[in-house]
């Protein structure tokens, strides 16, 4: 018998499953393109100069089975005990309905950051919930969408206070009782920036010598203490009190707002979201009203819609988006949303009784535990406290945290002759009587008396959670059906391509995603005993290694949770370089101003100054001013950061010279790896000429977007720069660190890995060429119609392409807006909009997306050119037509119907499905209106009601 | 300090999380039915007389955290091993794309049988896929929506073959390479029904001896054999030629229909389904066109809705909903829809080229392993083989299944001297040189050459999955996203209340379905070592001492896998015990008129005589009908069949006269489960009298309804009957199996359990009378707009009611139909419909739904009454309105509107919501259409414009 020989690979991850184009539908592309196959049109367009020498080799791609059972056997080198370290991370319930629902849901992890509000209504509710509960818990007038993680928090808040305080004294004050590594933290960030960080006691504090203090309660080691007072010394001295609260805590406990506090920080992981070994879990940031304008981060608002309904909306966003060059104070421009929602959710599933009744039990045990202890003659601070006791062992204490974690539990070791022990809502009675057994005692925990550790004054006053949506029914019936409300109401990638340009929204595969629910990467705390986490261990290593692989670089430090915060951790290990090399002074930083808005942003967080290069004619460098200007501040040199590929979405030939330049003038070479998916396998920036990237895990490592967060933005560097690296109070490093975990959010990284195991090098290097297959076949496609604004000079666009709107805003008064806004009745979230040139859209479409997905997507865009046509050429009314009233709604069409075109055109243009039609549940939103009429906490319905005549 | 002692019980599941309605609601419902609280609901409703005596004690209840905890030591309890065992179970790998967007998606596990068809169009299609899979792999022409197991597809392909062969031959013919379980429960299903089994090799077959026989490849010790000469030769004799087969083994080999057969069955298990220590798992069953019209079970057809466009449905229906009563020759009434959505999509995940791959991998596996195994000297059986074999060991069969198990394999005995081995798609090559050790062979599988030994003429010649969706792009995305859009043209749980009567739509937590994913569950072989097996052994024990608990029964059989299979083993084990007494003769069996049809068809296959009991006026059983007719047949009574509380919704007072009556004239009491939600914890049918009852877990315990099944139909029986119930080949017992696995589909179990661990016996007493309290809740807000037909004495209904919708036909020419298809646009499954009184709706709330979603139910009720009187009233045109043109789809909102009502009254009737309005993707369908124009495979496209012409 015989059996053909070309074998079908059933189990083929790389080209079946994560790769889009089929290779028919391939074959077709290439036509369309005029070429013979990928070789050829990756040679048109990746510059041989720049090609690497040898291919990707990881061995053989695993198949989602053998993935799936490798991780299994990785996560078994994970050992879960129970943690009860405390410092910032807890055990917690992540309500199974919320599990189920929100962090396994695809509609929910996959989809962007809700820019364009009309397609992001549910989420951005879900936002809205949290941000009110942050606001309510916090006793302050306006809260955040979530930070990257406390410490960062705390960073963030430190030179908020410095944007916004009176005074002008050079220092800021830390209450010595914040958790180490927020105080680390806070330290890196200060440094470069001239401010004088003084840890002591707040009863040590001069309010006069600080422009801000921040206090943290419950205290790292229990201490629950009032600060108004304080806090009134400050606002005499005109400094601002930043207060870093336990949102559990503030479920009993005087809320920062009552102590008068001008800025509250916080974690939210305890609402639900699990330890993870570090993150990501949504860090809180509320303020005043009068600070509002000043706080980072995204603002999720209220406004209304072009018909004068409520919907939410980013506010403030243009503070965002292009963050503020040569003004930057912070580089932040995301959120952990997923986390967020999260945590929010837990909010909404509690509810404020519920909440309370946690917090009550939590502190019960507490002192439950603090009984059995005292009664056995150990003395434990403080006398009043929440979770958190810290227990005198003198000589012992070696003997009861070995003893604890034979019995399964981890205690905090503290100073060297204490225990610290941090209680939490999973804390079973089983646990209470392990710790006892750890301090020899055995002892029953049956004695359930209700009794409080908490002086009265201490006690909150104030109600919290009283919206609605607080008070719904608990019913799992109702919230889930809650959930996917929420959810319909938003586009994400499992319903269309988002061909977001930069932004790279690929598959999330299913067989990626798996292992992070599992308990063995989900359930551990960021500082147990590294023998419990050698299954971390392993992976972070073996992945880092992949990485070095990828990008030519011969580290990479793992702790940057975002891109941005990459850029900021690269330039601080440049920066602590040249200070090794007696280059201290070296100031200056060549960035092109084409450059995203975080590149100089992270420059002046370093305390560098920028010096912009322009670009040429064609988008590139221009490498006459470069080199003028490396020279001219040749001295001060500190470094260039550059795109590669371009911004614009150019392979530029001249990435080398740049590179040359740079080093021949004594300064260091960041490359941002926002574009790395169109490099992964074909070109290193370690061997064009970069000393560090980052690399966006989220973007072209497979890491969810989660509706805005989380990411990752690890750091690759070259040899000389590994010892300047971001280090951490826990795990060692000569340097400080950048994020509140040594590995960032680590439990992400299984994803990462997952890709890169199923990939196996060669599937990388074809995702990389059918990314740029599937970018030029866009651009071919809508030649003709749309402009491309930068090509390289073959004419063929690296991996995504920006199509030039501009000339429509003349011909027919049709912005990039309205062309946005069209593409959603057609079913698409819209590519970038006005970035990295304004009036343009930029397309990246990724290798994930099938032929049959991009032709709809050419198909829609074609017919919108169509439609503006019909505008130039005055068929079509120039105020009332298809563009200027997109998107359209299931409203529109129930109601009265007086356009000059019909409810079919309007509402099903080309690409718009036709059973499985996505309807946005708002029309255009009035974003003036929004920033006018600042809301941002979950409004009455009656105020909109109102607000809308 | 103080706090309000009234503590607020935050991980309350029972009150907080499965019950719908809050304090706060129930309260204002008492109000509404002028009770003072829900003792005095129940004590108005419940019948003193039938009140179980002690209130349900299981203890604390668990929270869902503790729940999860005990699961997963129960989980530990269990030991994945690699089982190579065979029999009819193999390993599989779930594509994990499928495992997170269908198993763990509640859009796909809460809907309902499509019954509906207008909201159920994409699980149709989905079944659709499976059916046309079905029909391509067995070249048959018709194929059914799944059956329960491959043994139970087996009973009922022989029965079908009797009830079509021209052959009065009276014997079956049963090949004895069939699987033991298939073979067993034949036996027992032949039995009553008179029909003789030979079993027998297929060359000693005489065709003129039988009606037909069936033959199994590969066999159950791996033999695959061509039978087109022997199915010949039964037809020559007018006999049916039946064939079990492999659809795995399809891929490569002859199919049934090429060789003949009449019918084919089999398991797809193995297409992506875990084994699931049993099930579920869907069975196929696939026959010629000509015979399609006798298959048992739910076929998925084609049709057109009333605009003329393509529409799915089940075929045929009027077979099912109402069994056949005198003329019933299968009870089946239900699929594994989730099972088979979960196998089809596999189906489309791989097409007909992966599945061919697969095949061939799984075939080289097994000659690579038994050539390592012959050049060692064993001998194996047969010669060819798919993935089958069997070894020759003698002395040695103990010591080789002992150091198997060593070494985390799983092998089968077979005989006394022989092993047997099968192979599959998740065997790797380490698993294959552990079964070499195993052997006591150190052999390294390395040698990968291809080799086959199979002979040419046995391999397929023909095609397969030829459609275009088994030719979709197979990269995750697409295949998510198709995954996603029919999801979302369906309406189930997570959406909105299904409130149908007699099915108990209540909530399925996400913590009650986590486990059921664990590979501690999923992975296990029906016929692993008991040893194995010790958390299903004490999750099994504990659930069944709970149910006998609930039932008043003194054991449980958890063997039958759906409610009707449970009612066929309760009769058996009642007909038995008979035997056993030396009544073997009694066969008459008493059934009221209102009976559920599945009643009488079970009588009829124990091979019982139906004798009909009239309904009293108010729906009571008559009990001087049932006196007499008991009286009349008292020398052969076997017993009576009645649901309790009635069909109709009523607690009936004269239930424990009915028992006596039955019992004092020798027969015995089966009381159907069915309303067990209206019982648990208030009464217990063996309290009542009832000797059996089934229990549908998949009602009353949570089990979700996966769109049609899986179901489980466990019985409780009194002490006399326990020596009676079903055995197994496997586990033992004296009586014959009715299933294939010995605890039926156990996988779903720690759902039922999960459900009475977290509730305890007082939540699920609440749970009961909320779900009474709900019912009357509907019945009274409905008074007056629509009459409640059946109540007990004091106006009371039990946990449904019946609306009668009978008076509209005449009085507006409104039929039940059109008010189930209008309240498709109010966002609701219809209750009902027709059953168990035509021309009325039969709704049942169940505990888990708010009163706000009760009273949009009852609004969107009442808003339909004022739509009926408006046509009474000649308002509205009686042809044209909103009842008879319901449902409306989104294409008649864009299409020219030239209805005498508005857009807005026709698509936004009370209880649609705005946002989020559901919208069914097709008109109303044309069932009679379909059943005339046949079509149960996937038509391409362009048939269908033709068709609707």
């Amino acid at each position: 018998m015989s059996y053909d020989p070309t074998e079908y690979l059933p189990y083929d991850f790389a080209n079946r499953r994560h790769i889009g184009p089929s290779p028919a539908e391939m074959s077709d592309m290439f036509d369309v393109l005029g070429v013979a196959d990928l070789d050829a049109l990756i040679d048109q367009t990746v510059p041989r100069a720049i090609r690497q020498a040898e291919p990707l080799d990881f061995g053989k791609p695993m198949s989602e089975r053998e993935l799936l059972h490798h991780m299994r056997e990785t996560a078994e080198k994970n050992k879960v005990l129970v943690s009860l370290i405390g410092q910032g991370y807890h055990g917690t319930v992540t309500p199974p309905a919320i599990q189920r629902n929100i962090f396994e849901n695809p509609a929910w992890y996959t989809a962007y950051t809700p820019y364009q509000p009309e397609i992001s209504q549910g989420r951005l509710e879900a936002l809205l919930n949290y941000q009110t509960m942050v606001s309510d818990l916090t006793g302050l007038e306006v809260a955040n969408a979530s930070l990257l993680d406390e410490a960062t928090a705390c960073a963030e808040a430190m030179t908020m206070a410095q944007r916004v305080a009176k005074s002008k004294a050079p220092a800021f004050f830390v209450d010595e009782n914040c958790h180490p590594q927020n105080i680390a933290v806070m330290q890196t960030r200060a440094a470069p920036l001239g401010i004088e960080v003084i840890i002591g006691a707040p009863e040590d504090l001069d309010p006069e010598a600080v422009f801000g203090a921040i206090f943290q309660y419950p205290g790292t080691h229990g201490h629950v203490r009032d600060f108004t007072d304080v806090i009134a010394a400050l606002h005499e001295a005109k400094a601002i009190a930043v207060v870093s609260a336990d949102p559990m805590a503030l479920c009993l406990l005087k809320e920062p707002g009552a102590m008068g506090a001008d800025i509250a920080v916080g974690s939210t992981q305890r609402f639900g979201v699990p330890m993870g070994y570090g993150g990501p879990h949504a860090a809180y940031m509320a303020t005043k009203d009068a600070y509002k304008r000043a706080m980072p981060g995204r603002i999720v608002g209220v406004s209304i819609d072009s018909h004068g309904n409520r919907a939410y909306r980013l506010s403030l966003q243009t503070r965002e988006q292009h963050i503020r060059r040569e003004k930057a104070t912070s580089n932040v421009c995301t959120a952990q949303a997923l986390l967020a929602v999260m945590a929010g959710f837990y909010a909404v599933f509690h509810g404020p009784d519920g909440l309370r009744a946690i917090a009550q039990r939590i502190h019960r045990k507490t002192v439950r535990l603090a009984r059995g202890l005292q009664a056995a003659g150990f003395v434990i601070e403080p006398d009043v406290f929440f979770d958190t006791i810290t227990v005198e062992v003198g000589l012992l204490q070696r003997g009861v945290l070995q003893a604890a974690v034979r019995e399964g539990v981890n205690l905090r070791r503290v100073g060297k002759t204490k225990v610290g022990i941090t209680l939490d809502e999973a804390t079973r009675p089983e646990v209470i009587e392990s710790v006892w057994r750890a301090f020899g005692l055995s002892l029953r925990d049956d004695d359930l008396t209700a009794e409080y550790r908490l002086p009265g004054s201490l006690l909150r006053q104030s109600g919290y959670l009283e919206h609605d949506v607080f008070h719904m029914n608990r019913a799992e019936t109702e919230m889930m059906r809650y959930m996917r409300r929420l959810a319909d109401r938003d586009l994400a990638l499992d319903r269309a391509m988002i061909p977001l340009g930069s932004c790279t929204m690929k598959l999330n595969s299913a067989a990626e995603m798996m292992p992070v629910s599992w308990r063995e990467f989900a359930m551990l705390h960021p500082y147990c005993p590294a023998d419990q986490a050698q299954g971390y261990a392993e992976l972070i290593a073996d992945l880092s290694n992949k990485l070095c692989d990828i990008t030519g670089y011969d580290a990479i430090s793992m702790q940057p949770n975002s891109g941005a915060q990459g850029e900021y951790a690269g330039l601080l290990t440049i920066a602590a370089w040249h200070r090794a090399q007696g280059q201290g002074h070296r100031n200056v930083c060549l960035i092109p101003t084409s450059a995203h808005g975080t590149n100089p942003a992270s420059a002046q967080m370093v305390g560098w100054k920028v010096v912009p290069v322009k670009s040429a004619e064609n988008g590139d460098i221009d490498l006459e001013d470069f080199r003028a200007k490396a020279e001219k501040h040749a001295e001060a040199l500190a470094g260039c950061m550059i795109t590669y590929p371009s911004t614009h979405g150019v392979f530029e030939e001249t990435v080398k010279e740049v590179c040359e330049i740079t080093h021949s003038h004594g300064g260091q070479v960041y490359i941002d790896g926002a574009n790395m998916n169109a490099m992964v396998g074909l070109s290193r920036p370690g061997d064009l000429g970069g000393d560090v990237s980052h690399l966006n895990l989220h973007k072209t490592f497979c890491i969810p977007h989660g509706g805005g967060g989380p990411g990752m933005g690890p750091i690759g560097v070259k040899q000389h720069l590994v010892a300047h690296l971001p280090g951490h109070p826990v795990s060692g490093g000569s340097e400080g660190p950048v994020a509140a975990a040594p590995y960032g959010s680590p439990s992400l990284l299984p994803i990462s890995w997952a890709y890169c195991l199923m990939m196996g090098g060669e599937g990388l290097t074809q995702a990389t060429r059918v990314a740029i297959l599937n970018a030029n076949y866009i651009a071919r496609r809508l030649e003709g119609a749309y402009d491309v604004l930068y090509k390289g000079p073959t004419g063929r666009v690296a991996h995504e392409c920006i199509l030039d709107t501009r000339p429509f805003e003349k011909s027919a008064g049709v912005t990039v807006e309205d062309i946005a806004k069209r593409l959603i009745d057609c079913g698409f979230h819209a590519p970038t909009m006005s970035w990295p040139v304004a009036g343009t859209l930029m397309v990246e479409p990724t290798e994930s997306e099938t032929k049959a997905e991009l032709d709809r997507f050419c198909d829609a865009m074609l017919a919108i050119r169509e439609e503006i046509r019909a505008i130039e050429e005055g068929k079509i009314d120039a105020e009332n037509n298809p563009l200027k009233n997109a998107p359209h709604t299931m409203e529109d069409l129930v109601k009265e119907w007086d356009r000059p075109y019909s409810r079919e055109q309007g509402c099903f243009p080309p690409g718009a499905f036709r059973v499985d039609k996505y309807w946005p549940p708002v029309n255009r939103v009035d974003n003036a209106w929004g920033d006018r009429n600042l809301v941002c906490t979950c409004p009455p319905m009656s105020d909109y009601a109102e607000a809308a005549e």
